[in-house]
Parts: structure tokens; C-alpha cells; sequence
């Protein structure tokens, strides 16, 4: 079975470890939300991809899930002390071995399908990882700070102000002039199985639908596509999807990210049970859905949500 | 006093720290070599000008003489398990943020003198240190390696290779077409004393020389110009000086060394007392010589060869 997954960061690097338990022998494609990719100190930093990565080539730092295990932070220590910035993202020695590296090779021309796939070979993720498109696209936020209205990279929205003020927009700059990276629009096109992760709607499976032709291929692929809801009894599971689901107008609940999506591109749709009572809305709005439990305790229960997922993708299929 | 220093990497900022002991009142200004200098991971890496800034700013592994205090090696480790080498150029993490501060500011448009001078105000040398350069200069070695000749970076022949084949040849590749940096021809023109330490004379102090500009305004500050032999006892005290005066033809003796800069650049030599022997050549060449201990073994020797270096400049200027 070949399995396409659009996924952001954390939530969807641990929805892939459960998806690889549930189904080990299928074929997964993973389509990474590159739009969190931020230039540090020089250096092009993703931190979905490498999330997903490390989570799958078991380097993740699991506590904190991002970042690598075992690292130390002797080079922001010293970045800090040139004065250096910023000091709000979080790279550890490790961890800028990759950044290192992948600037490297972005530098020598390779596409940065061509770098992650590279990267790959080291991790071994079990999966496909491709960057939703090779050119740069940077979510930015707008936001009033200090009583003036400024537009930030979502980094900074996110890392440096914990999404502790309003998003007024949310903007992946650069998404209309990117162009889906080389497997993209194929693996859709051949995939048996499509999968929204527990992401964020807006700014992780959202960014990655911004890419003209992505939203497309999923419509068209005449095949099950199938979520999970980020949001269980009327907040985020984690991360600040309530946030920027109000800057796009939408109500931060389970029924309402599906019908965000929307039934032109979902199939079908899986709530926590705490939410069971938006199956009957979700139905409605032409979409199929089922209340399961959905908090990714540990990958056992993870599992079993990729199952219900699949089970859903089948019932969608017959 | 205004003193120009010709440096190097370890002898060079040795030395420099016991010129600081002897004359804590001087104004000295460095001119570091940077034909070292090597492109590693995409970073600019300039060993030398680091050695003499973390040297005088108290970072310097003392044991090593180059490289930072307190160091970890995982970002190596990291560019090791990707598979990117050298292996064999050993940066450090805390080292890795200089060269990664550097190069995002050289990528932003400084020359390399005002990044140097920016990463100063973090070490507070005491004293102003100028590369010979902003262009880039690299040291390239000419060599025979399993049967074939190949040119190959002056860091491969010495850090990779330790100097264990002959050097045919030494070209500082870029050195013709380099300016010497902001405020170099200045500093010499306004020194009162310059000095040569026990530097590297061909691959240190003689690529500084290369810059078109520099020997002349050396030559033509009509002020003493006193060196202090790197040879001692017909060796090097450290590092492959005589491999590669023997690529320019010049004997790896004391006396040799001051015949190759020549009475036209030097007024003062400084022979060790093992080579109490060479006094009478070098001052038959026309440079004014004295043996006295040149062993830098800790920084109260190497104070007193400063001071040594200091009265030959004022015999000199008498």
C-alpha cells in the first residue's frame, strides 16, 4: 500500500512512528511542511523535516520532541557571547551539524529535495521525506506588538512569543511561486492512501496546500484522504493551532478544521471521542468521520489511531 | 612606542603575548597571515588570525596552542556521521561558532578586516589585529604523493600530511593580486619598531611579505625592523619550517633564514645561543645579530626575547 502524509513538525513526525507500527510493510511518502524553514546564523534551518528525520532515524530528542538527543549548545553559548542572535531558537551543537551541512550542499546547487534525500541516507527514516517544493516559501504572522501591527517569521511568532498575542494573518510568503518539489504531484497521483497527521491545519498541512498544484493532485487523486483532528474538546493538542485557525476565521474545533478542509479534498475525518458529538456536523458537511481516541500517548496508542485512519481510508474506498 | 608585528598562528601569538608582558604600554598593531586561511563545511576559517585573537583573549587551548579552551567535538562528530569530511582539520564546537559568525558577516558584505575587528571586541586582544588582507590569499604546496605530483592546501600538507612528504614548491595563490587590508600600509608606516617573531618565515611572515605593498612599505619606514629566528640548532622549534625553506631553496639554519629576508628588509636579528655561531655571517650579510635564549617556555622567556628584540631595534635605531 502506498501511503501519502502531509506532515508539519512534531505531531506528525510521532503520527508517522505510530503509522509505521500500524503498517510496516506500506510504502509512505512523506510531504514535509518546509514554510517553518528559517535562516539562522547563515544557515538554512527546517525544522519540520528534520523533526520528522530525527523522530523516525531515532535521533529526536523525545522529552522535548525536537532537536537532537544527547546535544549540547557550546555553539550558541558562543554565538551569545559574539553578541550573536538569536538567542530565542534553540540549536544545539548536533543539530547545526545538520544545518551545516545542508547549507553546504544548498550552496553547491543542490535542490533541497536532493539535500533532504542525502540527509536521508544517514537516518534512515523508513519513509520518503520530500520538502513540499524546493523553493523558498516562509510563513510569516502578523501580529500588534507594542501597539504597532508587524509582520513576523513564524518562528518568531511561535518560538520567541509563544503565540502569547493574536494572529492576525498567517502568509506563507512565497507559496504562490513555488512549485511542488520533484515526487511530489507523483507520489499523490500513485498513492493508494492519503493522510493528514494531527498537524496544524493552518500552518503545517495548510502551508503545504498553499503549493499551487498540491491541493489539486489531492482533490483529483481519486483516492481516500483521510485526517485527524489537531483539535480535541475545543483546543490544541499541543502547539497554537487555536491561534491561527482564528487568522484564518476558523472555530478551533474538530468539526470546524474539517469543514476548513472541507469535503471537496477530505474523505473522511477521525474526532476524539471527547468530540463525538461533531460526527453528526461533520457527516453533514459531506465528510466521513468517527470519534476514536486521539491523544498520541505513546506509539502503541499512536498505532492504533494510524489503524483507525487506514480502517476509515477503506470504509471511504468501499 | 607603535610596534608592527608580522604573525603567524602559534609562535606568532606566543610571542605576542610576551611582547604584551615586556611592553605593556606599546601600541601594537598584528598583521596576521591569512594565506592559512581555509574554506571547511562552507565556513571561512582563518587559523591563524584566531590563534593570535584567542591567544591574547585568554580562550586559547594552552596545551594544544590553537583551538578554543573547554572544547567539544559533536558538531564534528555529526559532519562525521553524514559522511562530510575532512576528518583530519580539527574544529571544535566553540570553534565552529567564530567561523560561522564570520562567514554569515562576510556573506553579508564586510571584509574580512572589519569582521575581525568585530569578533575582537568580543576577546579584547590588546592589541589591533589586521589580516595582511581582505582578498583571499591560500597557501598551496606542490607535492609528491604516490608517485604523482599534486598542489594540494598548505592545511593538507600540514595538518592532514604533518609535513611527512618534501615541499617542492610554496605558492601563496592569490597573493599577487591582493591589496594589503585597511590600515596595514598605515600601521608600518607609522610603526617605530616592526618585528618579526619566530614565525613561519616562508608560510607565515613571507606570505604577509607576498602582498604587494607590504615588504616595500616594510623596506621604506626607514624604523627598525628586528626579527627573532624560528630555527634553532638547525630545526624548527615547531612546525615544518624547514620543509618548506627547503621548497625556496634556503637552508634551515638560523643564519639562512635572516640571509633570505636580507639586510634590504631586516635590521636585527635574534639567533638562539646554541647558534652563537651564526652571529658573525648574519652581521657580515649586513644585519645587526645577537644570540640570546629563544625558547619560548613560558610567557617570562618569551618577555625577554621581546625585550632583547626591543634593545637589538633601539641599537639599531643608534
Amino acid at each position: 500500500m502506498r501511503i501519502v502524509v502531509l506532515a508539519g513538525g512534531i505531531g506528525g513526525a510521532r503520527f508517522l512512528r505510530g503509522l509505521q507500527q500500524a503498517a510496516p510493510e506500506a510504502d509512505v511518502t512523506v510531504i514535509g511542511n518546509t514554510g517553518d524553514d528559517i535562516h539562522l546564523f547563515g544557515l538554512k534551518v527546517c525544522p519540520d523535516l528534520d523533526t520528522v528525520m530525527y523522530t523516525l532515524g531515532g535521533g529526536i530528542n523525545e522529552e522535548q520532541g525536537w532537536g537532537r538527543t544527547d546535544e549540547s549548545f557550546h555553539v550558541k553559548e558562543e554565538l551569545a557571547a559574539y553578541g550573536v542572535g538569536p538567542e530565542w531558537f534553540g540549536l544545539g551543537d548536533r543539530d547545526f551539524a545538520t544545518h551545516i551541512v545542508r547549507t553546504q550542499m544548498l550552496a553547491a546547487g543542490y535542490p533541497l529535495s536532493a539535500v533532504t534525500e542525502a540527509l536521508c541516507t544517514r537516518w534512515n527514516p523508513g519513509v520518503r521525506l520530500l520538502p513540499m517544493s524546493d523553493d523558498r516559501v516562509e510563513t510569516h504572522v502578523a501580529v500588534e506588538l507594542d501597539g504597532e501591527r508587524k509582520v513576523i517569521h513564524f518562528q518568531e511568532y511561535w518560538v520567541k512569543l509563544r503565540a502569547s498575542v493574536a494572529a492576525e494573518a498567517v502568509v506563507p510568503v512565497g507559496a504562490e511561486q513555488a512549485k511542488p518539489a520533484p515526487g511530489v504531484l507523483e507520489a499523490i497521483a500513485a498513492a493508494d492512501v492519503i493522510l493528514f497527521p494531527p498537524s496544524n491545519p493552518v500552518v503545517s498541512v495548510g502551508t503545504i496546500l498553499a503549493v499551487p498544484g498540491i491541493r489539486e493532485a489531492i482533490a483529483e487523486a481519486g483516492v481516500p484522504v483521510v485526517g485527524l483532528s489537531p483539535i480535541v474538546g475545543n483546543a490544541p493538542v499541543r502547539g497554537m493551532a487555536d491561534k491561527v485557525l482564528a487568522a484564518v476565521g476558523v472555530e478551533a474545533t474538530a468539526a470546524a478544521v474539517a469543514e476548513h478542509y472541507g469535503s471537496g479534498l477530505l474523505d473522511g475525518w477521525l474526532v476524539d471521542t471527547v468530540d463525538a458529538d461533531a460526527v453528526e456536523a461533520v457527516e453533514a458537511a459531506g465528510i466521513r468521520c468517527r470519534a476514536v481516541p486521539l491523544m498520541m500517548t505513546d506509539t502503541g496508542a499512536t498505532a492504533e489511531m494510524a489503524r483507525q485512519a487506514l480502517a476509515l481510508a477503506e470504509e471511504v474506498r468501499a
